[in-house]
């Protein structure tokens, strides 16, 4: 299934409960917000040997939840996901040049 | 293209990079989060009609990049990104029934 | 009490527990927040007037423990927030002159 | 100086500038939220001895730039933020007696 599919099906199961009308814009990036954090509360204090130890089922739901605001997000302002994906992909290509950035965490502005 | 092959290209451009020695779980999560924040940045103090004439290009681009973190953790954890979306979408129908959550913003155990 | 005081007795309570161990920097970004947004989730969706409803007392813990992160970060990098606090206004005041940014919701830098 | 002035330190600039229109609940979120991120990206990928070398100003800046946010939501709200923040910190020393959570970093509902 590709990224529209899934985006879809997120749409649809929005839909048959009649849930755009709450959709506002800063209403999804506060929500989208929220899920990071509770992928991150997975994390939190532990060293890494605890962090082997979260269970992958827990990581899964969380990650999924980011998508779907993603999915809601794109839907709101009609981006196509992929397309968006494949273009910041090559975007980061000149931005980060392998010659330049190679082995550096340093910002494109700083390279 | 699947979100399959899109995560590959964002891991091979990372490995070309050699970056991955940097990507620790609590920085992904950070890095996740600063860029939910870069999307918000485009929203902040804004009216609906102002929000109407955000550029769609700087939407596109902080959603990809938003995307890009989700492929790095789920990579991370061995995560299959479709399967875990599909799981969740069904999980969250039965969280959320329809008789139930029709036209509610409520959580599901205020149901 | 000011805020020195204040952020004795935090440190103090930290100190009698035994915390200290698991204060590194990125997790108490990441606590910091993972409290945001618990503050966020009091106002999810909501529409004005259901705002108007939070319950005072869930605002003033979730404000009270992001206060608590700040200083715990301050403590971590022995800035005194009281002198912080009012370098950063008099800043502010040179970045956003009266005169160019009143009325507006403008970044200093594109005033 | 106590909070009750820093605050009100805030509130004026805030009005001097005629920004309360601009200041929804949401957007006050956001704005928590994107200080921070801006907190993070001084430590975003670095490791132990690079967080050594972020310059104190920075840090100084980013704190102070949420304790801004934390006194424009707390006034919003009508919240006495001193009060709140000893109120909070007695709350957490029930939910958190040194005999259960001496050394743990486990949340009260699981110690």
């Amino acid at each position: 299934m590709d990224i529209k599919e899934l985006s879809q099906q997120i749409i649809k199961f929005r839909d048959q409960r009649n849930w755009k009308q709450f959709h506002k814009t800063k209403d999804l990036l506060l929500g989208l917000d929220i899920e990071v954090s509770e992928l991150m509360e997975l994390f939190l204090w532990k060293s890494n040997s605890e962090i082997d130890q979260v269970p992958k089922e827990k990581i899964k739901h969380e990650l999924a939840d980011i998508f779907i605001y993603l999915a809601y997000v794109a839907e709101k302002f009609d981006v196509d996901l992929e397309e968006a994906i494949i273009a910041k992909i090559e975007l980061n290509g000149q931005k980060y040049p392998v010659s330049k950035s190679f082995g550096s965490h340093k910002k494109y502005n700083e390279l």
